[in-house]
């Protein structure tokens, strides 16, 4: 098998931050999920990272995953062995050996939770995951749009409990994981959807895990070289920067084992005198500014430390942070009408329709 | 093997009100319980029952129950699918072929579920259960007090959606079991507690449905021979009329997968001028006479109708019903330390240690 490139301990950092910036908000802290797969990596070895067609179309894939309000996954950093326990759980109730492992978000944390098993088991890890960014529900992925599902998944707790669940629709797996994650303090580590390699190559967004650590690195390197980090980022992703302000208020709840909330800003600079509003379920779902919605999910909203361009999670937002908001496009099979349904604005309670975000 | 007692459809109206009797307020509806087993005995005809000290040592010993709020479980007939599901998918999991069906709790329904799955399975019954009465919460069996693990565990619901539990302990189970059965809409069906023959013969409340259908027939008898029902109940049981009395004012919501609440009543006849309370979660835990407490778990509380015999439970009291309250004595495991630890009433948070009930 080709291998795209051997992931080392170092190689984290950007992967980390890059998967927080595709994060949207949520996705976890991009410093937790650095720490987690470096360990596993140094203790196992690196990682061999696959182009999706590399894999055979009989192969067996599984992707695996945290759950939880990122609040709590920050708290709570899972020693690996959690996860390894629900991968190989699955792997035993199929009845035959994995062949690869797969991302299912991108994000500070579900960005890297992969290469931890991935080291560890040796399985080459291929380059892409299920959103091409973070949603905060787990049917939200583009494998639902192709008929995977969800279960059997096992769910692994840190206390040594797991769950094995097998429902009649992906929605149904989000609502059982859900409250079963809750019960166990607000996280826990899963693997499912299951796939062959031929369903994974129509269904996965290709590439994720190269576009973060691109990201990443643009942003180390733009800093190193003093140009304006943010701008550089910008540029990579056709992104747009649609508010720089700074953070006024911020209403931020655990809600059903989801960090609910708005965060509120007032403009400086170039927005001086506007204002500037984020809803968030996890992750940000809807930008408003000046009282207008101006982005929606599935398009991409971020933000970022208006100096230093570091990506700030929905968690981490406090009061007086000056950040500069990006909105950019999401993968196209989010915007077709079985994407909207499943991650639409409408989904998320929102009486409005999705309007692909223009500058 | 020696079969005690064949058990036709005729017999389950006996069984299931026994059942409610020991139920203690809670453990579902005996009209639903006897309606569920007696469509699986018509259909697959009569049920084995047999004394545990038939089965080998080395049997594989399964107890089938069903979970939830009493009021959602009368109102969510199961259809015998789910339990059937739960208990196949349990001796998959075991990958051993289970030898007999164990009843979890004595209770309108629970008395009644696993002559479902005997009927289904032709396997034969054993005669006794896990409480000896009905309690709350799913750890709270003499299973757990011989080192009997919850764990596997398989939940199913009525859509089809199905989960396996390992736990650490079974309180766990109980966590995560609650949390599931809420999610699925408040009932679910379960396979739990593999045991062996060997360890059955010491944990097993032993003659539990006999007692029940004993008291069901002395309770028809009664009636039909126009003998005061509650007084043969009375004897039967060597209990002791606690109170008589008309309910005054109920306070039941259904809070964490439980009906929980207080009964009030006043007296009437020998206990006019008297007041009478009673705390419920799903069953009676708490009976207090004039402002003092009179009887806690493990003793059994249980209400039946003045006049009829009936019992009656939490989930059906309302204002006006004429009653007279039994207490009296739980199987002598529950008085033991650990028995009390389990079902004692400081477990249940109230401030006082058991005192065996007397008149």
């Amino acid at each position: 098998m080709d291998i795209l490139r051997t992931i080392y301990a170092d190689d984290m950092e950007d992967i980390a931050t890059g998967g927080a910036i595709l994060g949207t908000g949520g996705g976890g802290d991009p410093y937790v999920g650095k720490l987690m797969a470096q360990q596993a990596i140094k203790k196992y070895g690196p990682v061999k990272l696959v182009d999706i067609d590399q894999l055979a179309d009989d192969a067996l894939v599984v992707p695996v995953c945290m759950m939880g309000a990122p609040t709590v996954m920050t708290e709570k950093l899972p020693q690996g062995d959690e996860l390894i326990n629900a991968f190989r759980a699955l792997e035993q109730l199929l009845g035959r050996k994995i062949d690869a492992v797969l991302c299912g978000e991108a994000g500070g944390v579900n960005s890297t939770t992969p290469f931890v098993v991935a080291a560890m088991t040796g399985l080459p890890l291929v380059d892409g995951d299920g959103m091409g960014r973070a949603y905060p529900e787990l049917q939200m992925v583009t494998f639902s749009m192709h008929g995977v599902s969800a279960t059997p998944m096992v769910l692994c707790d840190d206390k040594g409990n797991s769950i094995v669940l097998n429902t009649i629709d992906n929605k149904w797996t989000e609502r059982l994981a859900r409250s079963a994650t809750v019960e166990m303090g607000g996280s826990a580590l899963l693997a499912f959807y299951s796939m062959s390699g031929a369903v994974a190559k129509k269904a996965v967004v290709r590439g994720t895990l190269t576009l973060c650590a691109q990201l990443g690195k643009t942003l180390r390197e733009a800093k190193a070289a003093h140009i304006e980090p943010v701008d550089e980022i910008v540029k990579s992703l056709d992104a747009q920067v649609i508010f720089h302000g700074r953070v006024k208020d911020i209403d931020r709840r655990t809600v059903g084992g989801f960090a609910r909330g708005t965060a509120q800003f007032e403009g400086v600079e170039e927005w001086k005198g506007h204002s500037f509003k984020l809803d968030f379920q996890n992750e940000f779902l809807m930008a408003e500014r000046d009282g207008k919605i101006l982005v929606t999910t599935p398009d991409l909203i971020t933000l970022l430390e208006a100096e230093s361009g570091a990506p700030v999670t929905a968690d981490s937002l406090r009061y007086g942070l000056r950040l500069k908001a990006l909105a950019f496009a999401s993968n196209p099979q989010w915007t077709t009408p079985a994407g909207i349904a499943l991650v639409g604005p409408r989904y998320f309670g929102y009486d409005v329709d999705y309007t692909p975000f223009t500058a």
